[in-house]
């Protein structure tokens, strides 16, 4: 009775639901091939150290002009390459941009190279030849065989520390490369400085500051050895210095301690026995050496490899058991692998002390927060954040307060619109932190201020000068002549709009309701309904002439056509099927855009969408019209919604390298994969409602954070029961195709009854 | 009663000597024509801002070589240029090598230009032309009239805070360029980065990193306007940016509040009326742009220009007060002008809440002292550290503590040889910091634990990879083959050698000073019996055959040839005599050097070394032999120490714009002039002694920290009455050449008759 107390009170989640084994089921190499973009390497969590190899750093230039190839390396490796190049410690999950790719270690033994050599000619470089047969890439662990090192490579990682052990063969020529010009999307000036401290045989700390994508980045580290290095030294590959000084007075490439540099590698060098293993701890930090330091002494106070991998391992099962599912072995691996992918982003940004950088670049401290940063907020607001609410509630209500705190540190005084590192670069198009801090405050998960959250969405959104604004506050809409992703541009505006909308009414701002809930409706002025598509209109008010529906480029939208676009009206799927011509025309536009045929001339310029992400002109691969196959519920077929959704769910997402049909995008295609899996998907967030679809577990138990548990059942699952016969909420019969957010968090049960024939009379 | 007590209290200084307006006396334009290497503008004692013009900012580079020219601009101002740049808030004293020149302002009106011109052509660009009559320089401020502008410009500043009040003609295109690109000793790389944030109308912060002289430097700022200005922009000249998103989502050259690059430019624009005053505060800090805004708030909280400018020359007052003289005017001018330039070096270095940015990257605080930084050891340890530990001692000891908290931080473990702003350049040779470590120690003016500065001192001295010492340490000498200044190493480590003997014998550590007093009679190792100098020796024992007397240049000795490095073992002229053939030659070989002709191309490859600062063949213009005119002391011939001595002061010191014979070299100099007007001087720092020369003072009365006095009184003293008689001291007739260091600090009077003819008899 007693031992059962302490065993409670010791694993308080344990108490509501039995902890399993899930780990085994995440399978991180899944995306990693083709258009993923995911990384196979060790992580926490929404840790800060991302631990994984890198088979390639190709130069963002390549003769003098943009080398498309390197942006296959968003994630740093590619399943179809032969040889890794190294291990680095920050990685971007499924982005189709990047940065990052911070401090690269790479093992060696022979005669000391310093140049990673290349892919054609390995041999002339650090790099090495590997085989997938010799690699294993588990939640928090991976694994991989160094062939032509002979060394066995293993990484696992704590929440900002990595951890290396590299078991090395008899040599007295046993290296460790320390690369601080590598990097990902590199470019010969993208970084900025470098400085290191040697400051024993087993210890040494430093800072790289980078101008990549993050204009001014800066990550501090503190490295640490299990064993002293018997010497060691730099290379520096920067133009000539002008004031030589520095060199003339010490041999500086050599067991040197201070070194400071654009364009430096270290090497440490040891004498190993056969089978010796040398470990590395890498901590990470915003902020300071200092700050890095603690948190390697903090985290990873010792050297037992095995033990930080074990928990590692114990913090994911820890996260994966939150949502028990029953589901053939390939879905588990699928729906875990989602779930994995969807809680390593975003990250947390700040030392174990709490201190961050700010947008400023001024040392905060998170007062009563965990700060996180990485925000691909164009792709995430739409299933992650919404699926954060229901699973991960406190932390995206800290992700919140992180972006309050980019806003009250943003001169330009607004939220983020992707940022990460304490830098926005302000890519993709609208203001989507206001669909995040809609859906958490209309979902009761955000505990701040609400009104002054506001007032940040409010002031985001009327800053006149960003993207068209001004205009499409003067004229309702953004005229083609001022933007190539005019149309875009105003669809989005109009949903996130709506979000501003929706917490004015929850705040009882009736004014700023009626002044969002007018400009939420400009997506009217985009579409022209003598042709039934969102269309590019010039300032005179005429629509453009020019015009193709199936181009993804330069016809007003950005990365996706008309076709997907058009649809883009979440908060009003209403009003736009009226536009479209009611019901039935809406649901045979929705089969057109499932069946037609979209050839690859119309979106060859469009890097982020390629074949494997398309079903007929539906493009799954990317973002825009995620929603899309959950509108036939507001045609009246909802069958249709059902099978659509089990079609993408087979076809998008597979167990295996290539198992992505396109970029995951920080989580938001798991998201996605996970919500429609269960039965259900946030069409609008900032609304409570989900849509509901076709659950493709036989059952699934989530354990929520208040301590309830909401159960979904799908009775006579299976591939070709696809069809929903009827669902029950806690033994009552559901009338309408939605539930509450409010029914999943009072806890309670949902009942699908599963057949292979559509049920077409039901609404 | 009460009141004279409450006054006391208040002004402690007061109640020991009177204050009087000394200010007058300091002409900050002294040294800024020719070699002096000073600056004009506004600072405070050890003040961290120096607010100054630069009349020009040269690339380091023309044509892809070096830019000999440059070198003119160690200060930042040439007094014989025609037109000024703009004010910028960080500047080097008298230096032969150069950094800073951080954040440059530059008023102007009319069209808008954001180049600053060239000096043959100052019309195509923001520069203007100005004339030294309409040029005021003071103590703590300084006034110019921008002729193309019709501007006038006033400068000020607090510690930390620069203040600048500009007077407007009327002008609707009035405009303040801040230019952020612009430094000394400028070329293309070295600014790293930059970053501002316009946070409001009227206050701006950021900070910009460097890699110059100090290969790791970052100045943070805050800049704060008395008027708001209607608008601002930058024009940034970095390459084209690889991520162009940032570019793309707004008008980032036009009010747009959040800029960072390499090659950037602001300005901000007003209305001004006529004779209307815009007024700039503008506060460094080495760690933080918020601790450049409390630094601000904390010491100009207001807009009282005046106010400011009082409080600076008040404190000026203060300082020169410690010493009162009676002089004629030109030697006041002088006298209080070396005064003023021995105390505005080195600079505190830390903000008012104590933080400061430490050797290792890392924010410190300092506890119980202030930081100072800008150690110019080569030159300073010689007369100007020794002239604090008389009148500055507290402020002395602080600095020991900096060097300390540098050895700290290093992760090398060396004492700083040349630092300034967290960085070693490790310029000139020796290790001196052991010297001035030793003076503070053996003068008792070092509060902190000498065992751990002993340590500190030894472990310098024994880096053996630090330029020839493992070979020193070894042989006994540096061999000519393994370094180019191989004679002036040994000669400079064998006499800071001696000054850890000194320590080590004060703390009773008989090993230690063994060992180290054997290594201060290396200097024996590289004189050449044969021909009576110092002289590179190969390492097989023998003396390098090709050798020239006369060159300053390739002949082992830096900067300087060996007739005057021949002199340089200041620990133990009795020795060096000996060796060079006893009392009457070894005068004799001073004689000539002082009346000897140095041919012009023996020195035309040294630029620290120019025809003014020459006398003979004895070099006054650079530091070697500034001990040397003492020397005559050790040879029984006192009389012509006295004479030399006050032909130097003479023939190096002027109350003109090109009255410095040489570069101040960080107030040495200036130190040798005060010590030598006033009749001693410190032959060997590290000893307790002082050696007697010539007063050229009448009299003065040196106010010390304890509250005691010391004067000096010069009985019939005159230009003409160079010799001195006899001295006494405290009434008693002084029998030697020297007096103590306890003489002085205990309080007293040391009196000298003298007289026009020499006294050769007495010793």
């Amino acid at each position: 009775m007693k031992k059962a107390l302490l065993f409670c009170l010791l694993f308080p989640a344990l108490s509501t639901q039995a902890q399993q084994n899930l780990v085994k089921y995440v399978k991180p190499i899944i995306g990693t091939q083709k258009m993923g973009h995911t990384y196979p390497g060790a992580t926490l969590p929404f840790g800060s150290v991302q631990l994984s190899p890198d088979t390639d750093t190709l130069s963002y230039e390549l003769n003098g002009k943009y080398n498309g190839e390197v942006y296959k390396y968003c994630a740093g490796y590619k399943y179809e390459d032969k040889t890794i190049v190294g291990f680095s410690h920050t990685h971007f999950s499924g982005t189709g941009h990047s940065d990052l790719g911070d401090f690269l270690i790479m093992p060696t033994q022979g005669a000391l190279k310093i140049n990673p050599g290349t892919a054609d000619a390995p041999k002339s470089g650090f790099r090495s030849a590997f085989s997938h047969k010799n690699e294993t890439a588990e939640a928090g662990y991976y694994k991989v065989k160094l062939d032509d090192h002979q060394i066995q490579a293993e990484l696992t990682a704590s929440k900002r520390v990595g951890m290396h052990r590299y078991t090395f063969p008899k040599s007295a020529d046993s290296h460790l490369i320390l690369d601080l010009m590598s990097g990902i999307y590199n470019y010969d000036d993208k970084t900025v400085w470098t400085y290191v401290r040697v400051i024993n045989d087993s210890l040494v700390t430093g800072y790289r500051q980078t101008n990549g994508w993050a204009r001014t980045r800066t990550v501090y580290f503190a490295m640490s050895f299990s064993k002293p290095f018997k010497s060691y030294g730099q290379k520096n590959f920067d133009k000539k210095q002008v004031y030589g000084g520095f060199w003339r007075k010490f041999d500086q490439n050599n067991n040197f301690p201070e070194i400071a540099g654009k364009r430096i590698r270290m090497h440490f060098d040891f004498d190993t026995k056969e089978q010796e293993q040398v470990q590395v701890k890498f901590a990470l930090s915003p902020v300071s050496q200092d700050n890095a330091l603690e948190n390697m002494r903090t985290e990873i106070p010792g050297w037992n490899f095995d033990e930080v991998k074990n928990q590692a391992q114990t913090e994911w099962n820890k996260e994966l058991n939150k949502i028990n599912i029953a589901a053939s072995e390939d879905d588990k691996v699928n729906f875990y692998t989602a779930m994995y992918h969807a809680f390593i982003n975003p990250t947390t940004y700040g030392d174990v002390n709490g201190q961050y950088k700010g947008l400023d670049q001024n040392a905060h401290k998170a007062d009563g927060f965990t700060n996180y940063t990485t925000f691909s907020l164009w792709d995430t607001y739409r299933a992650l954040h919404p699926f954060f609410n229901l699973i991960q509630p406190s932390r995206n209500n800290d992700m919140v307060k992180s972006m309050m705190a980019h806003y009250d540190q943003s001169a330009l005084k607004m939220l983020p619109i992707w940022s990460h590192y304490a830098n926005d670069n302000w890519c993709m198009s609208g203001y989507h932190s206001v669909s995040v801090i809609a859906d958490a405050i209309i979902k009761g998960v955000y505990d701040g201020d609400a009104a002054k959250a506001l007032e940040a969405c409010i002031t985001t959104a009327n800053h006149r000068n960003y993207e068209g604004i001004g205009k499409y506050i003067d004229m309702g809409y953004i005229p083609a002549e001022s933007s190539g992703t005019s149309v875009s541009n105003t669809l989005e505006y109009a949903y996130d709009d709506w979000c501003i909308a929706q917490i004015a009414k929850r705040l009882g701002k009736q004014e700023v309701y009626n002044e969002f809930i007018k400009r939420s409706g400009n997506w009217k002025n985009v579409y022209d309904k003598s042709i039934g598509f969102m269309r590019p209109r010039l300032a005179d008010g005429s629509f453009k002439k020019e015009f193709d529906v199936l181009s993804t480029h330069g016809q007003g939208f950005i990365e996706g056509n008309t076709w997907n676009y058009s649809f883009f009206v979440p908060q009003d799927p209403e009003s736009l099927m009226a536009a479209m011509g009611g019901k039935q025309k809406f649901a045979a536009r929705i089969d057109s855009l499932f069946t037609m045929h979209l050839p690859d001339e119309f979106f060859a310029d469009t890097e982020d969408i390629t074949r494997e992400g398309i079903i007929g002109g539906y493009v799954h691969g990317n973002e825009p019209a995620h929603h899309v196959a959950y509108l036939y519920n507001w045609a009246g077929q909802p069958w249709k919604t059902q099978e659509r959704v089990r079609m993408i769910l087979k076809m998008q997402y597979k167990p295996t390298p290539d198992g992505l049909g396109g970029n995951d995008d920080c989580g938001q295609m798991s998201a996605w994969y996970m919500f429609s899996s269960l039965g259900f998907y946030p069409v609008s967030p900032g609304s409570d409602e989900y849509a509901l679809g076709s659950p493709s577990v036989k059952s699934a138990s989530l354990a929520l954070e208040g301590g309830k548990t909401f159960a979904v059942e799908a009775i006579n699952q299976s591939d070709k029961n696809v069809y929903v016969q009827k669902v029950l909420l806690n033994g009552k019969i559901l009338t309408g195709n939605s539930i509450k957010h409010d029914d999943i968090t009072k806890g309670g049960k949902l009942t699908f009854y599963m057949s292979s024939r559509p049920v077409k009379s039901s609404k």
